[in-house]
């Protein structure tokens, strides 16, 4: 997805966020916003927004000398979402529609980067949250695709979200299945470590896509990688970043994501805060 | 008010919408864009926000060539504030406490710049904003002040909030009143043609406060205004930009807002989008 004008501020905003995440010391804050104000400057270069953020992010690793600013949000996450692991399962228990409940817990895992909840709250949220129905779902391409196909990749957004996918790819065990990463920390994206610790190992294949931005650019990631994504029968890409770095790839993917961003939900054609399983077939087409 | 780090990319987004309101030419909106980020790259030579916002807007009149962009919204909105001005005067008509409901108008006419509603909503929700009391209300000591004063000087806000402010100035009919406009246009704030066509001039001595950022930066003000801001025995002024750009002027001063930007809302110890009658007095003792 190309990048908006929209996207400037905001990615401005997201530094600032990061910054006051890492450090309380406003001239190292400053510093980094005055680095971030440089990169956004030079958007032009970019191909995509999760190509800044990497950018950005790695002048705040930089000026504050922390490789993994993040590490103590994604502990904290994949805690949380340990802890709710049971409720999800006894939800996707109950349901009939077994393969529709374990894509949308899976999209609900998204949830989780933005959660600043007690865990009463959590848990109701979240139960909300999961109950609400996809308003883009094309379940029934991906039925059919399911009949023809042995093996999915799956690509990962945050870490803690790694517990939520788990519950699909627990699911979808018939599937020779592989989970990518990130190839370093960044943000809250879920690395190697993270898959491991969200146990991740049991149930699917991990490796790293190669690439270290917030959202899997192609041109950044390895052959191995690419590998798959040309030949996976099936991908699935989970959250927004990864939507942005892959919804012109030439070969169709299913995102499977909350469109919590304007530019995201518009170019899905759907409302803010909606969860959506679009097949990029069709949007592919459309663009 | 000092400039946060937050407000760098909210002016960046103020910039955005400015460029699409003024031209639907997106290379043009992309030009203003990236002039506008070079402007808050430079930040540290500014004083207060509203400097920043003037450099960025001048940019839009130079690249558009407009050297008024906002001319259609500004006669617009002078327009529908004249159309609910005797439903202000009725509202003012049935409240016992008139002086504080006269300054709670005034203070409501701060929306009219945000409203974007149809004719029968738009009325609706006045009545709502104007019933909705001060979260801080300085009246005692405006009252106390109104005894041994005058003259009051009045600095003004945006265009249509000018005919809110005339239900406070017809109010305030046996003091020497000065309502101090901007010198050029700027964004949405009221030149002195706009205070004419208001009718202002039937009530209040209307001047240039010489200032053309949307705040009155002392230093740009010219001699006849900062006379006044020195002497007066009263200074009221509207909005947050105005309360940016004198919250730490040496002269106490009356700021009569409503607290749309969290920055400011924090500044004055009170919640978002609550309305304010704030004596700086107070203010510079805290700072």
């Amino acid at each position: 997805m190309k990048i908006f004008l929209d996207c400037l501020p905001c990615l401005l905003r997201q530094a600032l966020e990061a910054s006051r995440r890492v450090t309380k010391n406003q001239d190292i804050q400053a510093l980094i916003i005055e680095e971030a104000i440089k990169i956004i400057s030079d958007y032009k270069k970019y191909n995509c927004s999760p190509e800044i953020a990497k950018d950005i992010h790695n002048i705040i690793k930089e000026i504050t000398g922390d490789p993994d600013p993040y590490e103590a949000v994604k502990r904290y996450d994949i805690k949380k979402a340990e802890e709710v692991y049971p409720l999800l399962k006894e939800l996707l228990a109950k349901e009939n529609e077994k393969i529709y409940w374990a894509l949308k817990i899976a999209a609900t895992g998204n949830i989780i980067d933005s959660a600043i909840y007690g865990k009463t709250d959590f848990n109701k949220i979240l139960e909300m949250e999961v109950k609400k129905e996809f308003s883009i779902c094309d379940i029934e391409i991906f039925k059919k695709k399911l009949k023809s196909s042995k093996n999915i990749l799956f690509i990962a957004d945050n870490a803690g979200e790694t517990i939520f996918d788990k519950i699909l790819i627990e699911y979808l065990d018939n599937f020779e299945t592989t989970y990518a990463v990130r190839s370093e920390p960044i943000i809250n994206d879920a690395t190697i470590k993270d898959a491991y610790d969200s146990g991740l190992n049991s149930f699917s294949n991990i490796i790293s896509s190669g690439c270290a931005a917030p959202g899997t650019v192609p041109a950044q990631c390895n052959n191995e990688f690419l590998y798959l994504l040309e030949k996976a029968d099936i991908v699935i890409a989970k959250g927004q970043g990864n939507f942005e770095a892959l919804s012109d790839y030439w070969r169709p993917v299913f995102f499977l994501l909350k469109a919590k961003c304007p530019m995201i939900a518009d170019r899905l054609n759907t409302d803010l805060d909606s969860y959506v399983f679009k097949y990029s077939g069709m949007l592919l087409e459309e663009s």
